[in-house]
């Protein structure tokens, strides 16, 4: 297999990242593509929930992936071994990724006849709330074990964010996870937040998820 | 009850954050206190770890905790419910501190009797791993849920870590968990970490982990 092909972001030198972020939504939305700004803590199932929507993306949107790090290429090549395109980059240690560092991405993935791509943003609940990527679509995970308290810690990240899945709910009986609690938290900052439960590793609930976002991609593209 | 104590910690303007760290360091190692600094994913566990030592450091050294959040007073609430002297700093929606904003904890903590202030740092495996805070110790907290993988896509935090508690034990078998995987790559970039194996929930393997750090805080103040 070829080796992965790891991109080295520079970092934006733009002042004005909300309006670079606004000209790169409408650059990708005259090109059909649809953006998903996809973060989470690390270790709360980015890559493995991108993995299950595969079966339900294949046939009705074309996607790929951004695999963004600090450093190590592992992510994209699990993504790339499960026959998803997809392209790594590296951050140069930066906890985040802005709109001009996203374009970046995006140019040097070179695939422009997807209707998804999907940036897998740092692992991280503070820095990537903080900058707009030009995504349409902004999505956060909640994995169980992290506990239902995080909305209340990291508010920005349930603000930015309009859909939501809280993954690992097979282990739901192992955690002390109150969904009412974390439900009220979360639409307090933010009620139009869409949130689905699912586990990425039994394939609960990712149906729905699949879905859903399957719907949005094609209002977007309409 | 009375209300917590809620600093608004200001950023800070010195240039040489390591030079600072260095500063602090001896400040504190001359009032005899030892400061640990605490780090980890958002919900590996560094509260409830740190509920689960106190009754081994209580009669052996005395301790107080400075929680560093985003917004909310929830875990110095739960700390000093415990019976743990607790400040609650919030960063301004900074995603670490550096040693200027820890040493203005400190002196707004004003508990200068203690032999251990654990400064509970913001939940994120990038950015605290870059400012020294001017601690003695740095620790970290790697839970099983998040994956043996975060020391391939996070080394600097391994790298700046001493010591590591890996913890939520008790759900390894709910979790594909490799630890002979996760301790090669962490020793492969630090050859020196000491690692522990704990469950902060049923409370195995925490004797061992109170007994280092008593020894270090001892040592420390030697």
């Amino acid at each position: 297999m070829e080796d992965m092909k790891i991109i080295e972001l520079k970092e934006s030198i733009l002042e004005d990242n909300d309006k670079d972020a606004d000209v790169l939504r409408n650059e990708l939305k005259e090109k059909g593509i649809c953006l998903l700004n996809l973060m989470s803590s690390p270790g709360a199932g980015k890559t493995s929930t991108l993995l299950a929507l595969k079966k339900y993306f294949d046939g009705n949107i074309r996607f790929g992936v951004m695999e963004a790090d600090i450093d190590s290429a592992v992510d994209a090549e699990t993504i790339r071994e499960a026959g998803i395109p997809s392209i790594q980059l590296h951050t140069g240690g930066m906890c985040h990724l802005d709109a001009d560092m996203t374009r970046q991405g995006i140019r040097a993935f070179g695939q422009d006849d997807l209707d998804l791509i999907v940036l897998e943003n740092i692992g991280n609940l503070v820095c990537p709330a903080e900058f707009d990527t030009g995504a349409q679509i902004n999505m956060t995970i909640l994995s169980v074990p992290e506990g239902d308290d995080k909305p209340v810690k990291y508010p920005l990240m349930y603000e930015v964010a309009d859909v939501m899945a809280v993954n690992k709910i097979d282990a739901l009986s192992v955690f002390d996870f109150d969904k009412a609690r974390m439900e009220k938290a979360v639409l307090a900052r933010n009620p139009g937040m869409k949130i689905f439960y699912i586990s990425a590793k039994t394939g609960e609930g990712v149906a729905e998820l699949a879905e859903y976002l399957i719907r949005r991609v094609r209002e977007l593209k309409a």
